[in-house]
């Protein structure tokens, strides 16, 4: 197992969530969520007590879920409030409700111990809430992968030169050496390339004519939420490391979201110093960046398919591997930290016998 | 292991079973099925000894059956009468023949030791040879579910208000208690809606002006096959339980065949004290049992999906599981007393190595 | 593990390999082939040591691969040429390399320990060098069923009577006795049918009026590879078994190359002393073969599946298994010899970790 249960995921953005009874799976948890008559989302175990069946099959009546089956009915704290042909709810009838928070239409989940779910340690940026900055909410990635894959890829910039040749990436960058740091729970990864062309994105969107200095800031948010700030500006104006604003300047986000050992979601978006209000240049973003996580993913699935073969040899690990070891470490650390603390097994192998 | 192998099981009806060969399987037993010259059919395990080719992909020569890799050639007691390029035929080459008997145009098959299949055991029932009932038979179900599943839900009277609420259930008989009850091997759950609306089903063929008395009694017949004899009558006529063929009365009857751990077939059909002959009536009445059943489906897979995934906690049992309960103790126990009896083990986990 | 590794497999003609990233799978091990600028074919293992990225999804760069994810590069020795980022390429970063031998249009991979590559091995016949027989590549036919079941059914002739009755086999040969010899690493099961009709195939390319006599020489050389003789001659000749080649002679010849445990490719042409620079007699042959095949394919699937599943009894032996008998033992002796040699693990049960 390697998920972190302590932490805040992302459901996905706000504009999902409405009457109906929406099902999704994160780390391995089924979970049933919706939007009660005061705007709230609640979230619960998607599994009823009785026969298991999946609540989300069953249907809203007011602001409780009725089970499909027999109609065992519970409110949006997990509480059973009916049992029908009995008078009694039995305290054991009751299921597994999670905290939820929405916040600049993004909706995260605490997968954790229920007590420990701290909204202080929600994942914020200030430029969230600055008007200078354009935001803009992309979509969607379902990846067949296991998600250390999925988030280490977002610590390791020396794949776009590979992966990206003709979008986020180009040859100038292959030997250019990145630099990893770590701050609390963000893992910096990131390099400088200096006077060279622009790449395809910023030819389109930076109306660049000759070369420029380009960066790549790759911070890793544990346990998985990506922030790539990345831009350009002219070579000739010799920007210094921490005036990028003056360049066109792109915060890519990525919401890493576990679902199983097999698979994970990314939900992606962006903001921007540049083209405020311009959906047009949202959607020729929104195009470039799906060709290139449509590239990503097809890498990402077939290296999961390698995995799950057996190997004679341990895979090795090279010098651009920095920021992907020094995250796969964390993890494994914040993973072990929660297993002897004993948050109460998530899942103890207990199989239904006919 | 959870299946009764001392039993009957429906094959299938008799129209579905003529000159060709027919492959099934039951309980985990693959079976060639085919009709002989005399109209008899007869039931071969679908297992060549030699290379374990189907028999059901070789041909029908007379009343043997060839085999398609090697020409060995089996009758209808599962005796080799022929191996090609040598004279004798080995008594190791038989294959298992299964007794079988057609009533009624149902194919039943009997599982077990061979010398245990009494034909008294069958199931019948005095209406399947009554002119004042007309028989129909419907169609058949394939559930990707556990037996025990499908055949549960056939003794619990209370899902037909949340999982059937336009057909065969509504929300009047929610909350009305299940009796249930045991006599042999049938196990009984049933109750009484009293001066209730018809439900969907019985404005639909009832002609019922004002409210009704409703029943529903679900038998069970050990091990998988169960009678619902639900019907409608004027409330006015304040009829007494005994009388109910003075209203308007339906048997639905379902023949339950486990195919695998996962895997289950359900023939249905009715017999019915109404509308004889009116083949009008029988086909809206399939459509009406087809959405039903359609209905049930969803559910039963979408519990033997959650079934097959580790759980935290062992699910509950609430009030309306009485028939459930009893039922699935009763196939315990039929198991178990099969088990230590030592039947001939049906399947030891011998592979095939390389 | 019932694969010999000792051994030259075909990967396919020599047509089929261009300048792309070919990949393909033999016993269990992933290749990636291509031509290179000289035009010999390289077979490299298909796995990036770094991240496990099949090569097969990177680039050509010259007569170099570039992988997909990270730009390693690798020559046609398997050496590592180029580590993007660093200046050094450890030696662990090489790749197994496999040595390859094209002849008469046939591509052979030496699967074992690359010392003992010996190329005098790899199967040859006189008669493709011989301008008195004409040689056509047919196709290949995929197979989900282990090596052993395909490549026993090419020494097996008593099959063609009941699997192939209307091209390569009839009701003649059915009862017809079947002798097996072995000499050094061939295994021969033949049988003549004396004074018959023709079967399909020679009623089609013979020009028969009247009875002939007719040959099936099935040479299965170990571990896969299979030449069948088969012909026909006037019964009025009187041919005795040595001079074949005064009839219509037909070597089929079957390339079977293990993919996995549950999968096959078996690439199959043929030769003739017959109807010489004809194409369309080759296509017309072709398309009976492809008929017989995918009977054969049938058959050979279904026996597979049947396997795989829990066996109450041992299948049985019969006289006509003379042939795939000794054909068996052949193969396992062949692995127990190189299992306790120790050609270092193929591959040791070690998975990754998250």
């Amino acid at each position: 197992m390697s998920f972190v249960r302590n932490a805040w995921y992302v459901a996905g953005w706000s504009s999902e969530f409405g009457d109906d009874l929406h099902a999704l799976e994160i780390i391995g948890q089924s979970l049933v969520l919706f939007r009660d008559s005061a705007g709230a989302i609640k979230a619960l175990e998607d599994r009823c007590p009785h026969r298991l069946l999946p609540l989300s099959k069953g249907k809203r009546i007011g602001d409780t879920i009725q089970c499909g089956y027999h109609g065992m009915t519970f409110d949006g704290r997990g509480t059973c409030v009916r049992v029908p042909g009995q008078d009694n709810t039995p305290q054991s009838a009751n299921v597994d409700a999670f905290e939820v928070e929405e916040r600049h239409g993004i909706v995260w989940v605490w997968m954790g111990a229920p007590d420990r779910a701290d909204r202080s340690l929600i994942f914020d940026l200030p430029e969230f809430s600055d008007s200078n900055w354009h935001t803009h909410h992309g979509g969607h990635l379902h990846i067949k992968s296991h998600y250390l894959n999925v988030a280490e890829n977002l610590v390791d910039p020396a794949h776009v030169s590979f992966v990206h040749p003709t979008t986020l990436g180009n040859s100038a960058s292959e030997d250019v050496p990145v630099h990893v740091s770590t701050s609390g729970d963000v893992i910096r990864a990131w390099r400088w390339i200096r006077n060279g062309p622009p790449i395809g994105f910023f030819q389109k969107f930076g109306g660049f004519k000759g070369n420029v200095d380009r960066w790549h800031y790759y911070d890793l948010h544990l346990p998985s939420t990506a922030v790539i700030d990345f831009g350009s500006i002219d070579t000739d104006l010799n920007c210094p490391e921490e005036e990028r604003d003056r360049g066109v300047r792109i915060f890519a986000i990525h919401f890493v979201t576990p679902v199983s050992e097999d698979y994970t979601i990314d939900h992606w978006m962006h903001l921007r110093n540049t083209a405020q209000g311009d959906q047009a240049a949202s959607e020729q973003m929104d195009a470039m960046f799906n060709m290139a996580f449509a590239e990503d993913k097809e890498i990402l699935e077939a290296v999961h398919e390698a995995e799950k073969r057996p190997q004679r040899r341990r895979p090795i690990r090279i010098a651009i591997d920095k920021g992907p070891n020094v995250y796969r470490k964390r993890i494994r650390d914040l993973v072990a930290a929660e297993t002897t603390e004993d948050l109460g097994d998530p899942v103890r192998p207990v199989f239904i016998e006919k």
